[in-house]
């Protein structure tokens, strides 16, 4: 029998004890899960609508995947719930990432007052609502625009599995249970490690990012559908405290990186002026104050370089200069 | 005429801008400085007192560094300053660092009610006071015991300019003029661009670490003297905010990493709740509480994974398995 495949006609939009499971298999099952962007469609629709400039090339190919807004409550759209047959409370679900395909197109946004960590500072420079729209046909790279180019590492923002906790949960949040984590580590090839809450887990994922810097600060990666291959597996009474993964990767590939540095008591206000300063150097090359934004978040990596310096923390902003054809 | 070089005879132990300079130098000029470790000799004198035990092959070396202890305000021990001539306020002081390298042997250490990210919670647990000393010669790698190896990277912790504000500035925080950064990419071939805030700048550096992780987490990395070589150059009207630099590594070297997640809206506490899990793992392979916290200030990096998904932001600390013999 071939593996499970479960679509994106099995979707939510909480985390919920309660939500009946979309499938049922048992420790060493693989499956393969197709996956919505996080926006639920809202952005093909955009496109399609033409409130939304799409380049010529990826217009058609965006349209095609709009599909009408789902009602209901609002929150990414996760592909599952799926029950592990045996699992059960103070367990760890094993969960291997075997693959993980970026669909042929995504998006990076921001806008003043959204969720961005200087959503607040720039507006009040005058930051716009900006979409960027991305080709992710090459599969390796994306072009940003002539002489910039990120490379691509897709993984799952969101994984994760009910917490014990009865009702609704929002997705926003990550807990201890997971959930929009966006650790962009969790590549093919990475092993997942999660507190079981209730029995069979009900374990869900969505929202793959094709890109996205340690941070993700305008709030968004390049945001996109796809699929992800999944085992699972189980470490009765792991007794895990917070989701633990192991990973091939660790930063990014660059030969040379631009960094700036933000000294304060609190570590976002630390990461803010880092942040702003990089922005800076982005806006000398030329871009637009929300083209830097967006790029930065889709490769820009925040480091805390020492939390023990008192009263001064140190975060620092780390830009690979690769993207840049001239370095 | 050869480089100029600087002494640990021009020690000096706070931050002030009414010092007088120790070597005055020109945009151009490369200067070597000998630096002392951030105890200031203390480790060396409770080695040669006996209050600590050493290895005995490092015993002897390190008795013998031993000098009396200084009189005057407490800080790190900053070789310096160096007045650049020509910097103004304004500029930035580009430091090209051409060449670090650390003494024969280093410490780390751990101790309740310290410094550390886990003092409080680890006193709780009955964490002892331990100092960790560390053989350097092999010079690439240095062991931590049996079958753990630690890669050394060497760079100096502090590094800056005098403050504009009159008087002493303790050496502890950082600030936007640099000093006691501890970012561990700031190795040799990087280059390091500091806001100049007094006529000369007033460049002073010390507190070589041997090896850290991005956040130096009980407080400590290998902590050592040493020897640094530095080119100066100067940005006429740079007008940076906080200081930035160029660097060609990123994170560290190793295959495979082993990562724990903390979810919290209060990064430290995130951090926290990771670095915790990290510490069991560490403790499940043998290790005690204060060797596994030692260990992770000279190699486990926190990485800022999303800054954006309130109210919970998530913070993750990494360990790199190749330390592990056996992986």
């Amino acid at each position: 029998m071939s593996d499970p495949h479960l679509g994106t006609a099995h979707i939510h939009t909480v985390w919920d004890r309660d939500l009946a499971p979309a499938l049922s298999i048992r420790p060493g099952d693989t499956v393969t899960f197709g996956t919505l962007d996080a926006s639920d469609g809202a952005v093909a629709r955009r496109v399609a609508a033409g409130e939304v400039e799409a380049p010529p090339e990826l217009a058609a190919l965006i349209a095609a995947d709009a599909f009408p807004a789902r009602e209901g409550p609002r929150g990414h759209p996760l592909t599952g719930p799926v029950f592990v047959g045996g699992a059960e409370p103070g367990d760890a679900l094993v969960v291997e990432l075997l693959d993980v395909r970026a669909a042929a197109w995504g998006w990076t946004a921001c806008r003043p007052n959204g969720i961005g960590l200087l959503d607040a500072v720039l507006a009040e420079e005058g930051l716009q609502p900006y979409t960027h729209l991305w080709d992710l046909r090459a599969g390796t790279h994306a072009d940003f625009r002539p002489g910039i180019r990120v490379p691509l590492a897709p993984f799952p923002g969101v994984m994760g599995v009910a917490p014990a906790e009865p009702g609704p949960h929002p997705t926003a949040p990550p807990r201890q249970v997971g959930g929009n984590m966006d650790v962009r580590q969790l590549v093919a090839g990475s092993s997942f490690y999660l507190p079981v809450e209730v029995p069979g887990a009900l374990f869900s994922v969505g929202d793959l990012h094709a890109a996205q810097g340690d941070g993700e600060l305008s709030g968004t990666g390049i945001e996109c559908a796809g699929q992800v291959t999944l085992r699972f597996g189980l470490e009765r009474g792991a007794g895990l405290s917070t989701p633990e993964f192991t990973t091939p990767t660790h930063g990014g590939s660059s030969t040379r990186w631009h960094a700036t540095t933000g000294h304060d008591p609190d570590l976002i206000t630390a990461a803010r002026i880092a942040l702003r300063a990089l922005l800076r150097r982005l806006q000398a090359r030329g871009l637009s104050l929300e083209e830097a934004y967006v790029l930065s978040s889709v490769c820009v990596d925040l480091k805390i370089s020492q939390i023990v310096d008192a009263p001064n923390y140190t975060v620092s902003a780390f830009l690979p200069l690769d993207v840049f054809a001239e370095g």
